[in-house]
């Protein structure tokens, strides 16, 4: 399909494969704590790194040789693919608000504040969201 | 579960949902047409659309009376949630290009610029992103 959202989706539009994005985010890395943090099958598990590894998102790496055991970590493109998670805690955060507050809180380490994301506009600098976007076919649109 | 994606998973983690959301944002509203656009079954369109409308992202409005025909629109919770698909649509325009160029273009309103939103904390007005955000437990944590 030609859109950039179904390509992502191909990559992440398994539910667990956010959720596992999510853990490795968080520092939970190794197979074993990702399968107890999510209460997932070993199998489901399985696949899911594996397309993930696959897409480049993850790569593998041995932090045991004897017995061989591996934890994931992302790569570049996996961790400019966490900026999704930001954009979902969010939305979670503002629209399906717990009442004890929100369950984890994102701290910009540059500045130490306590915030979500905004969206701008690079050439302008103006907050810009999908509310002032209009979408126009690109070169890569294919006919009907 | 006591975290923001999945709480947001719960909403769109179904792969259609996202494309459902697409077809919505750039104007294909109507049952029959987004059916036809994405393919899929009227039975998966519907649960879908229900899900979506239960959970206040879309809602619908009758286009005609006889015979009844309506189309789904985005309510505010819904448009907010587009801006997942900005997000989606660079990384996918960035990590899995087409050799022929994007499908679709972004265009800012208030500018006029083609371009991809960026993000940037609300706080210090720096870029923020997932590679420089720290995440802490908040008070909706639930207890190991």
């Amino acid at each position: 399909m030609a859109c950039s959202i179904a390509r992502t989706l191909d990559v992440v539009g398994e539910p667990w494969s956010l959720l596992v994005l999510r853990d490795i985010y968080v520092g939970i890395t190794r197979f074993d704590q990702i399968q107890a943090d999510l209460g997932i099958s070993r199998k489901v598990l399985t696949e899911r790194l594996t397309t993930l590894t696959e897409q480049q998102v993850l790569f593998r790496t041995a932090y045991s040789t004897r017995p061989p055991r591996y934890e994931y970590l992302l790569t570049k493109r996996g961790l400019d693919l966490c900026d999704l998670l930001l954009i979902m805690v969010r939305w979670g955060d503002t629209w399906r608000a717990a009442t004890d507050g929100p369950p984890v809180l994102h701290r910009h380490r540059a500045c130490g504040a306590i915030t979500h994301a905004v969206l701008r506009c690079p050439e302008c600098d103006q907050p810009m969201s999908a509310a002032d976007t209009d979408v126009l076919p690109g070169p890569g649109q294919q006919p009907e």
